[in-house]
């Protein structure tokens, strides 16, 4: 299994910029140090979807830094990704385990504890929570509350992250909760600078949450 | 590989109807001879996709019928399916080949001879070739003519079925067309009786165009 280090977890959005500025975005953000990036994609074809991600992985692999697909198994066994993130209304994460192997990154999303257990128990790992503030990334998500993030880190020995609406300004919420790194999402891809902000995202969650260091 | 048997293809629609009533209409289909079942699913998530496969693959394993599964490898492993359909905008036929080995049986859609060739050379066991009449289950579909389809059977040696808008009162248009088969949306689907449809397609099929046996 490629090395996993959430610290920085970059999440990516493609649906509000074209495909030279999604790329210069996110390599920007590797610049600027994200540690693991996701690529989610919702409305594409599954060929369009594999295309964009054999390109991301060429990008990911420069930096050294392994890439997630969301929901798709197969798009992420025929990109070469390194992991894949499965939701609870994507494939079970069992089943997905036994279709892609023990050497593939499975991640998984969990808003309570009987989930997070659940999901550490079926192979995940590690672990998304939130969203811990509302999203205009998933506007129909359900908030997690700090004390059951807390919980969650507490429950599982995997690396939990904390999700939704995260940015350098309001991530003191989490002070004192173990989790592993942030995801972010809006925060780097919409910035003026995506660079500067995943810098400063990074350098914000360790100083104020001790989560690891600026690199 | 699962035996395959294209004479009547039959893809199913779960957009219009309750899932009870579509396994129903599955089965009823099955009962009047359909050879082959594929599960298409557009707007569901991955899981309701794999669970939906899992109940209909245990119905399609009981008349000893492979289960080909639209656009989604992942589905199609983690479900025991015996088959993937990949369309133009779908995985491409040698990726897909790649990561679900050669037992899967892969279908392809064409609509010309080079890409025909294209998915052959690449690994298709069979083909679907269409639309052969206006459909309303693909309301953007471009048409392909019976010449081109029979050129197609001759290009390539693998099981070339006729697809769109086709009924046991509008195949004869194929009659000389060396087709291994029919593919069956609507005239099935949505048939009063699926099961006399299906027998009816099928008898269709092999009176005017010499294709099989009832069964």
């Amino acid at each position: 299994m490629a090395k996993l280090d959430t610290r920085l977890y970059f999440i990516t959005d493609s649906t509000f910029c074209d495909e030279e500025e999604f790329f210069a975005r996110v390599t920007a953000a590797l610049r600027g140090g994200a540690t693991l990036i996701q690529l989610r994609e919702k409305e594409r074809s599954s060929r369009e979807y594999l295309t964009l991600a054999e390109r991301l992985h060429t990008i990911t692999q420069s930096f050294g830094v392994p890439l997630i697909i969301d929901d798709r198994v197969d798009i992420a066994l025929a990109s070469g990704a390194e992991g894949v993130h499965l939701g609870q209304s994507d494939l079970p994460i069992d089943r997905a385990r036994q279709i892609c192997g023990s050497r593939m990154i499975i991640g998984a999303t969990a808003k309570t504890v009987p989930q997070a257990l659940e999901a550490y128990k079926n192979g995940a790992d590690y672990l998304g929570v939130g969203a811990i503030y509302p999203t205009t990334t998933k506007v129909k998500t359900v908030l997690t509350s700090v004390d059951t993030l807390a919980d969650i880190c507490r429950a599982v020995p995997i690396p939990v992250n904390a999700i939704g609406g995260l940015n350098k300004d309001n991530i003191d919420i989490l002070s004192g909760v173990p989790i592993a790194g942030i995801c972010a999402v809006s925060a780097i891809m919409k910035a003026d600078d995506p660079e500067k902000a995943a810098r400063e995202l990074f350098t914000a969650a360790a100083e104020k949450l001790g989560i690891g260091q600026a690199v």
